[in-house]
Order: structure tokens, then sequence, then C-alpha cells
């Protein structure tokens, strides 16, 4: 017999009101006990229809999650952790790979409000932020490991900068001098940032950074691989190097293994985001690691706060990033 | 101002009731001339509700995708694949990692229903198959690289027994007369079939397979390590390996590695899946491609064919894998 909603404030021994606020995500309940009621529905097999919910202009317990592309491991890895926050408070994820182009984003996003989803959690570029702007101003947003400096929305983000400081701390205290960067376009606010950190922590240390030691890549091994063979060929070559993201750093190895430049011994790397891939190289790469799990699950949180509560601030939450060495970086003596 | 669908039937050149029919799935319709009518609503931003048009009982253009594991790469390119071609029909898709655990799968199925979605990709284990059944009876449902015999619904998978026979083929042709494999559990359709087609190759060439050189592993990195230096300890270590996945293989590989065993010149491996993994490892992987991108796109298409035209067959669609040579296998002489 099909459990009704009877069943479930039994069970629960609350008011049938009560569960009626939890389906509807309306009305003051406690965070504890939501979950308890949504536990007892999940074990009773109740299924109010989110739908006719829905009509009546309530939630739909959806969103849309806007990243360039779900086959890239960085990606891939907080895409779980959204799910599994939002899965835990009783949320579906609608999964957008935009491959940062402006016309696929605005696609995604008209197809999101057809869904009448409860709101979206951006994680991809995007050029015109009139888009981001207007976006924002219609459904609940949070942005993760992005930012638009001029359209206030909830943000998520990796401490990019002080990650960059931590690469170069950790290559000059290893020795190295002629320090380099693979960098994404400057016009991403963590590139940027990244950079920052990496070059004032040389210069600080009396290092400058060269400009012909910052490469900019797109965001491919290729292009990792290609510029980094361009470092190699310099007669006054870097000896470390700073990939802004694991996939740049696995083409830095494989164009320094076609240069016949061993690493770490004659080239140290220090990779960033510490994914799947910074493990299974060889040697395994020395990584900032992000903490995409955190990542994912703090953008989940400050969403469902905005439905549910609609606060009037905005939250700029900034987690640390971790260092890992691995066997990418090595000793330097000129 | 906003965009009617008066607009839009101008635009086309159809009747509003032919510009409905997309909307609604419902209708005869020329697939060519659907996708047209989408692109005009799309040009001209119109936006007929979903949730309206779900109410009277009809599509959502939403569909479940049920994997083991988004942030595992195989997975997380399939997924891809998936949602392009989900995205170029009209359809969105909702994640579902399982971690192939039964109550996990139980509980994303209640959340799809509750959300009315149109139909299911299957693409993760299921311990009960009786809840395969129920579920195909109460919805479409697509198996990917996943099959229930005994539960009759459409499927695509890859030839895994060629695949596994490629494997062998590539191993005997280099000279490799001592073959292990690691495998996943054989309780996986594609597993078994995996190590048939492997077995029966070698078996053919009068190389039978023995019980210890066949080593059954869980799905990750550090499993097939493990299990790998078991193989290595044993003093008629086998030659070559065959690893029913990338994520073993680069198990295998680092075992291999701590054992001091030069991979291709003392251990050949051969992979399967052919991940982004396989070509970041060192050495690269030679390793059985599957189709990921076809597979994707053929379990939607079946999907959607299945709710568009009700079929009263079910297909079973086969694609061929490619054995792609890389650097971890090489001749051997004994």
């Amino acid at each position: 017999m099909k459990a009704t909603i009877y069943d479930v404030a039994r069970e629960a021994g609350v008011s049938i009101a009560t569960v009626s606020k939890v389906i509807n995500g309306k009305g003051k309940i406690s965070e504890e006990r939501r979950r308890e009621i949504i536990e007892i529905m999940d074990r009773l097999h109740y299924q109010p229809s989110v739908i006719a919910s829905a009509l009546t202009g309530k939630h739909t317990y959806t969103f849309g999650l806007l990243i360039p592309d779900i086959s890239n491991p960085f990606f891939a890895e907080v895409a779980r952790a959204v799910e599994d926050r939002a899965h835990q408070l009783g949320y579906s994820v609608i999964i957008c790979s935009t491959d940062n182009k402006d016309d696929r984003v605005e696609r995604y996003i008209g197809l999101l409000k057809q869904k009448s989803v409860d709101g979206i959690i951006m994680g991809t570029g995007i050029e015109r932020v009139d888009m981001a702007a207007e976006l924002s101003g219609s459904m609940p947003v949070v942005a993760i490991g992005r930012e638009w400096s001029s359209v206030p929305v909830h943000t998520v983000v990796a401490d990019d900068y002080q990650g960059g400081r931590a690469a170069a701390s950790h290559l000059l205290g290893l020795g190295h001098r002629r320090c380099a960067v693979l960098s994404e376009s400057m016009t991403i606010i963590s590139s940027r940032e990244r950079v920052q950190g990496y070059r004032q922590a040389l210069e600080e240390a009396g290092i400058p950074l060269h400009n012909d030691h910052i490469r900019i890549c797109k965001f491919s091994i290729e292009d990792g691989r290609r510029n980094t063979a361009l470092l190699l060929a310099d007669e006054n070559r870097p000896t470390a190097l700073f990939c802004c993201n694991d996939l740049l750093a696995v083409g830095a190895l494989q164009a320094a293994r076609e240069a016949g430049v061993r690493v770490p011994e004659q080239l140290s790397i220090v990779s960033f985001d510490n994914t799947i891939l910074a493990a299974v190289t060889d040697p395994p790469l020395t990584s900032v690691a992000q903490p995409m799990e955190q990542l994912g699950a703090m953008a989940v949180n400050l969403l469902v706060r905005e439905l549910e509560e609609k606060p009037s601030d905005k939250q700029r939450i900034v987690l640390q990033t971790e260092l890992i060495v691995r066997e990418s970086t090595a000793g330097w003596r000129s």
C-alpha cells in the first residue's frame, strides 16, 4: 500500500502541516528535523508529487550545475561533491557542460528556467558578464571557483593566491631561482590570483618573474606540452615550472620527456588542483590541492540557504588549499 | 518582448498545432523538423512552461543517468556524451552516482519518479535484479554498459568479449606465454565477457589461463596495485597482464615500479576503457578503447525513440572496441 502524508506524520511524531513544510521547503523548521522527516519519507517510500508542488510556485528540488566540461577530472570531482551534498538535502542536479561558450551557457540557462529549477551553481566562465547579472536577478545563483566582481552572488572559491604562494615557497625552499609558470587566460580571476601569488612570493625573495617565463595556455594537455617545449628550448631555460592546473602539468611532463629533460632532477614541476591525474603520472605530481569536496558541499549549502532563508547578504567563502608534495619536485644546486 | 508560440509558428512556417506537438513530444513529426523548430524556439528565447506541460501528463524532457561514480573518468566521459546528445534533442540529464549500492539506486529512482522524469539510463550495477525489472515496468529504461539478462530493456554495450580477445591476440603476437588478468567481479556481465574473450583467445593458441593468474579486484587503483604485487611476487610470475579497466592498470604500473619490474621490458600491460588516464601514465597504456561517445549517444537515441515511438521490440546494440597500442606492451623472448 502506498504511504501517505499521514503515515509520515505519524511515524515522525509531527503534524501533517510540518511534513508539508518539509515537502514544500517553506516555513520554519530545523535542518535536523527536516533531514529526519526526509529519511522517514524515504523509508516509507512516500512520494509527494514534486510536479504538482512546483506548479503552485513551490520548489522543484532541482538545480542546475554549469561547468565547462564534466569529462574533465577536476569538474567531475567537484560535480560528485555537489551531487552528494544536494542528494543529502533532498535536491537533484542537472548537469550542464558549457565548454566555456556563452551561447551554450545561454541555451542551458533557458532550459533550466523552463524546468523551473530552484537555482543554479555556476562553475563556468562567461565572457558576457551581463548574462551573469541578469541570471542572478532572476533566480538564486552561487558561483563556484569563479567570480564576477561586478555581480553580487554567493561565491565559494579556493584561496588561489595562497596556493600560488605555496607553490613558489616550495620551489624557493628547494633552491630554485629560474621559475616559470603556465597559466590559463588572465581574464579568469582564479588564474590571475594563482600567478599573482606565485609572482609575489618570488619577488619577496628577490627573484623577479620574467615575462617570457609566463606562458598563457588553453585548458588542455596539448597546450601545456607545446608551451613547455618552448620554455625548454630556451638556453636559459627554467629549472622549475608551476602549472596552474593538472592538465597543463601532464603536458609539461610529456614535453620534458620528449626533450630528454629529467623530472625532477633537471626540472621541478608543481601543479594545481590535485585531481586523480596528479597521482597517476610518473613521477606523481607535487600539486596544490583544491578542497573539491568542500567546494561542492559549501556551494550547495549556500544555495539551499538562499532558497530557504533568503538572506539579504551575499557570502564569499574562501577555502584553504594544501600543497601535496610528491615526486615531481626536487632540490636544485646552481 | 517575450516570444509566444505564435511567433515560433510564424518563423517556422508551421501551424501552432505543430509547434505544440514539438513542445509536448506528441503526434507525428519528423526528427529533422522537430530539431528545426527547437532551434527557432531557442533563437527567439521562447520558453514554454515544462512544468505546466508535465502536469497534464506530458513530457518533462528530463531523464536520469545512474552511474557508479561521476568522478570516475570512464563514467565522466560517458556522462558527457549522454549530456551532449540529450541536449541536442532538447532533454536535460539529472546525474545520480550510486556507488553501486542498491539502497542509493533505490533512493535515486524514487527521487526521479517524484520528478516525473521521462526515463532512466542505467549504467550502474544492481544486485537486486527485481529492482531493474520493477523499474523497467514503470518507465522507459535503457541499460548502458550493463545488462540484466532476465530483464528486457534496451541495451547499449561495447563488445567486451572481442575486446578481451583483442588484448590476448596483441600479447600473443608479441610472444607472451605467461599471461595474467586483473578483473572486476565476475557477477558483472561485462567483466565476465572480457575475461572470457581473453581466456578463449589464449586457449585457442594452446595457452591455458591458470586460475592463479586470474585476480578479482575492486574497482580501484589501490586494489590493482595490491593484486599485481601478489602476481609479481610469484617466482613464475606473468610476463603480460590484462587489466579490465584503466584504474586497475594504473595500480599495476605502480606495483611494477615498486617491485623494480620494468614496463614494458619485463612486464607488458594492456588495459581496458582508454580513458584520459591511459594517455597520462608513464609509459602510456596500450588500452582497449570503449567507444564512450557512441555509447552515450546511442543510449539517448534509444531512450528518446522509446519515448516518442513506443516500439514493442527491445534493442540490444553492441559497439566495436578498438585496441590502441601505446608504450606499455613490448615483445617477449623466452
